[in-house]
């Protein structure tokens, strides 16, 4: 059985973000087993799974992916949609697009400190759009 | 119900390569919804979706992934496959052997600018194998 | 249809590990087709899949991993759970926390040198809780 239900996110600032409850509240009725693959349908932001307590862990994930892959590198050739735009491109398929969460006892079963991010890589991204697929 | 296809790919040179058509002409007709795994049978390559539109995008990537994961760096052991193999090896892990997407209204719907990259991160990577599997 | 099963991993030191035959040999007998999804329930390790050889590829992904996002860096304010902890969050988003295997002919089907690696990303991280869901 499929379910599939499309959302369109609020607009967030750039860096990392716990959207599980957008995500949840959204949700039909779970099934007793199963998973939820959430899938961003972008490629300047990502999806992951990440510790959903400290928010400073959400504050060094937007230092260490800078470092990473700087803004505006001298080396990018990809640069009229701004220097934020090849970077974000590089973060979101290194984190990637979707997660795929199991689903037991008709709930979400991804762990206790487990939240899911949106990794919103763009100055200004705007409002992100997200497919999510429920297989049981 | 489950569907799989498997396929070989023409060799491609080191690099980001769009494949989008020639995974959408091997599939069968898709159902109104439900998820499309694609997965390639190899750890020194690496499936991902990115940007389909200016091919400079893909060009960075290559110069991005070869900064981050240096070929033959002092530090690698596992060197006698040669200076591109082990660098190959990791990138792979950080992008991903698969992705998954969504299948909405008979069609892949992974967003407007998205494309279907093989990642090929060896200097003569050969044919790569890909097994696509389609669940409603 | 879908068939789960919940395991709990051995503790392994911090490091790249097979744990291939640990999944194979908790699975139930293998549909003629489908997916396997393997997901760990924790933000400071990962999964992945990658060459089952050579065991020095797996020392050099402890060596890069360690290099791309270093322990105790200056610039992390996440620093009460340890100098390994934030680093091993990162490094979790950046391999992933599951993978998707294909199942074919009543086997996993992810290719000749493919193992799954436990990627464990702390000092003492303990035993990890797993989630394997077959869907055929």
């Amino acid at each position: 059985m499929v379910e599939q239900v499309q959302i369109l996110l609020p607009k967030f600032p750039r860096g990392f973000h716990l959207i599980t409850h957008l995500i949840e509240e959204n949700l039909p009725p779970l099934p007793d087993k199963g998973i939820l693959h959430v899938f961003i349908q972008h490629t300047s932001a990502g999806i992951t799974l990440n510790e959903n307590a400290d928010p400073t862990v959400r504050t060094d994930f937007e230092t260490v992916f800078n470092k990473l892959v700087p803004d505006g590198a001298a080396h990018y050739i990809h640069m009229f949609e701004g220097s934020d735009d090849m970077p974000a491109h590089i973060k979101s398929s290194l984190v990637g697009q979707s997660v795929t969460i199991p689903i037991s006892n008709h709930r979400l079963n991804p762990g206790i400190w487990q939240g899911i991010y949106l990794c919103e890589f763009r100055n200004n991204g705007g409002r992100r759009r997200i497919v999510m697929t429920l297989l049981s």
